[in-house]
């Protein structure tokens, strides 16, 4: 793709006050729908990850689609930039506003429209709670599957915009894998439908390309997702192992056996002693690392699988082996390793929370790397991962009132995530890209590979106005950054070689 | 999407003649990779859709990707279009030549590069057969899932341009689920990987974009797909019902309990019939519509399902169930389905297969129109389909011999296709559009979702050369068919709604 210019992304130079684009909001929307003194702005400022903060000048929070279309008209023709935002539960800055631009607020947009138990769908607006898709399900005996670690609070339509993913995606998909549809506002205000009820649709894919579009690509008002049956049972084993890489071969045995767990996680030492004091989950503190491993399904079904990932454990040498005994204590085994980033949040002042993905043969490795890395930037680091997908989730404790753990923290996760993609991982598993990673990317992908997501890009937004200088890094932003793309797979990063 | 202009598409007008580009062919491909005599590049002149017909100038037959590079951009250089081929097994014309333009076929990229157990992938060059994948992991219990009826000849190349389905794809998903990553070339010759080995990857999903792309967009070199582990047991059930209805009503009833069967397929009476003679699968010629339903699993978990199936099947007023007892009985049930459409050659010189998609709850409504069909264009019509998933496949029976009997049957088959998407369907289950129903993609979409396919489509490929003049119509196109945009659902379509 040679051929194309890079679009221009940058929107520093305003053509219209900040009172001009207000006053053109009011135009289009009522008068409560549209917040521009501080006080109001405010709550605005950040996601998830408050180490980046934009106030806005404005925040439109629409109540209609004819609403969202008139906004991003208005948009398109004062050529301000525009940054939806679902609950701000987004962890790479997805959501942070642009300095010169709208942010649109979906919060209203929290209805379920309709819940289908004979086609298992259920059609919902984007601002409506992850969680309270399964609870409207739940009298069917029906559920949403995929399960961010913040479903109680994030969005439908920021899942959408992540492509989330949780703890039982290992069995049962993303988000991608769970939307069957959307109906979406361009940036010129034209309202298109990508995906169906369909298992497949003619024309491009482009409900894919649309789910973890971090925004770049149309502002979604309503989201089909598929429901299926709540499981009858439900099982899960904590193994301990006396090393990481001993835990990390059982992950792989697991899998090669042909099991497909409902859950598999992983927590190395360093996690499970933050842990278990804060939430006494019974956790086995004298263990390198422990695994929580889950079947699900018929009771003959769970009884069996059970059976099969015990006998895979005992072989790869686990020192202790656990069956939780009934939904408590199941509860109980799961409840440690959701509050890992509170326990976190409890021995340590700040915490960075990362997200890289690799492939499962690199986990004992990489482990050790991480370890290396603890020494070199004298900050201590917990790791728990979804590790059958080998996504993990490295928690780097600091604290920001020392201004220079700040940059080693920072600094300490960039060398995490680049050594991912150099084991032949990716950056991100379910996080996003959004602020946080976009030099990253250039580590990433070759110069190509970036040009066609910006030729897509621009296919959908031409003047670049949706969530710009996000996600996808200029040629200048990676020149700057200095380091070039690695193969995946390939060895040749200088900085990281030592690993 | 207003501002775009539509990309010119058509390449009627040569500036170079076919000499030319024969010699430009020859100087970056070995002689024995350049066809063009008449008698060697006629068997391309068609793919399994042979109602439509063009004798390629010139078949280029790459063996490394150095050389697909080299041709790509040759025709970038001269301006000449190039439609990729696979096994030419494709049933909508996805595959046919360019009458001005190069023929590329993949079938030399045909080596398996590698499995690996342990992760469950196989990277496989783009012409190896779809079984052969299977056959190449048979040893380590592992299978390649997508199962077209075509998988002994078909190429996973062509499954990833069509996104091909399968019986059993109802369970384990379409080619789209089971391809982790893809290398591409570009019109530019550049080298693009699109996906990777984790489970999600960052930037914009390229990846499902390009799956079912059907040329437009690149060509593949190097496909990494999912492997998964072969069921212990398998079992399926043959229900008679007394009406298709009834038979439709099942199909929704087992959805609705939660059960996802391994293939989930419906034959009427007219199909029945046909094929029982030819195979002797042990069909129940006195039913008004058969379903096949299978389990597959540990032999516990089979043989609590199909107990569970059966209930249900007995619920919905089955008149006959029957549960295979042995592998040889499960082969010879499916044995039937498989053979529908060589049953059909049987007992009519031609038949035309349709693909189309609907919600399963108008199954027994568009079976009733599609026999009043029968009537108004004078020819009989068998039904099969994948039941599961909605879609149908009516076998139109006609002889080519009496002219007016290919006007009726093209015209029957648009009649069907357009009625799936007034029901809100789509217009294809699992064959593309192609050549072949490009003009209901104008009933299928709006002008601004054509208008973003367009965009998509131009930012891989600005200048319009792969595969061009198919799946996308123009403008120009839909004005000439004469027919609008029906939304989903909606019941408006004038010349459709006396069904």
């Amino acid at each position: 793709m040679n051929s194309l210019v890079e679009p221009n992304l940058s929107h520093t130079q305003q053509p219209f006050s900040a009172k001009q684009v207000i006053d053109a909001l009011h135009a289009v929307l009522p008068a409560h729908c549209v917040l521009h003194r501080e006080e109001d702005t405010r709550p605005y400022e950040c996601d998830g990850l408050s180490l980046y903060r934009a106030l806005p000048p404005v925040v439109a929070l629409p109540e209609t689609e004819e609403q969202v279309i008139a906004v991003l008209r208005l948009c398109k023709r004062l050529n301000v930039p525009l940054v939806a935002r679902g609950a701000g539960t987004g962890l790479s800055g997805g959501a942070l506003p642009h300095a010169q631009g709208v942010l649109m607020g979906l919060a209203k947009f929290n209805r379920i429209r309709r819940i289908d138990p004979a086609s298992g769908t259920a059609v919902v607006e984007p601002g409506v709670r992850n969680l309270a898709i399964s609870e409207a399900a739940a009298p069917y005996g029906l559920y949403y599957a995929p399960d961010p670690s913040s479903q109680i609070a994030c969005s439908i339509g920021g899942n959408v915009a992540e492509n989330s993913g949780g703890v039982h995606c290992l069995k049962y998909g993303l988000t991608v894998h769970n939307v069957l549809r959307v109906r979406v506002v361009t940036i010129d205000g034209e309202v298109v439908e990508l995906g169906s009820e369909a298992p497949d649709a003619p024309g491009l894919d482009l409900l894919s390309v649309f789910i973890g579009s971090e925004g770049m690509l149309g502002v979604v008002t309503e989201i089909t997702v598929k429901l299926i049956p709540k499981p009858a049972c439900a099982q899960v084993i904590m193994a301990s192992f006396s090393s990481a890489e001993a835990a990390g071969q059982a992950v792989t045995d697991v899998i090669a056996a042909g099991i497909i767990p409902a859950g598999l996680e992983m927590m190395d030492r360093q996690a499970v002693q933050m842990v278990e004091p804060f939430v006494n989950a019974g956790y086995d503190v004298s263990a390198q690392a422990i695994l929580l491993c889950e079947s699900d399904g018929t009771a003959e079904e769970v009884a069996h699988e059970i059976q099969h990932m015990e006998a895979v454990f005992r072989k790869a040498g686990a020192t202790r082996l656990q069956v939780s005994r009934d939904e408590a204590e199941r509860l109980r085994f799961w409840a440690g390793r959701k509050n890992a980033f509170p326990a976190a949040g409890r021995v340590s002042p700040d915490y960075y929370c990362m997200d890289g993905t690799i492939p499962r043969r690199h986990l004992a490795r990489v482990l050790g790397a991480i370890e290396q890395m603890e020494d070199e930037f004298g900050l201590r680091c917990a790791n728990v991962f979804h590790a059958g997908d080998g996504n993990l989730h490295p928690l780097i404790l600091f604290d920001s009132n020392k201004p220079d753990e700040v940059e080693r923290a920072e600094k300490f996760g960039a060398a995490i995530l680049e050594l991912c993609v150099q084991v032949g991982g990716t950056l991100t598993g379910e996080h996003g890209v959004g602020m946080e990673k976009i030099n990253q990317m250039c580590v990433q992908f070759t110069r190509d590979e970036l040009d066609a997501f910006l030729a897509v890009k621009r296919a959908f937004d031409p003047p670049g106005l949706l969530n710009p200088e996000k996600v996808i890094p200029t040629l200048a932003r990676c020149a700057e950054y200095g380091k070039m793309h690695v193969h995946a797979g390939e060895m040749s990063f200088p900085d990281l070689a030592r690993f």
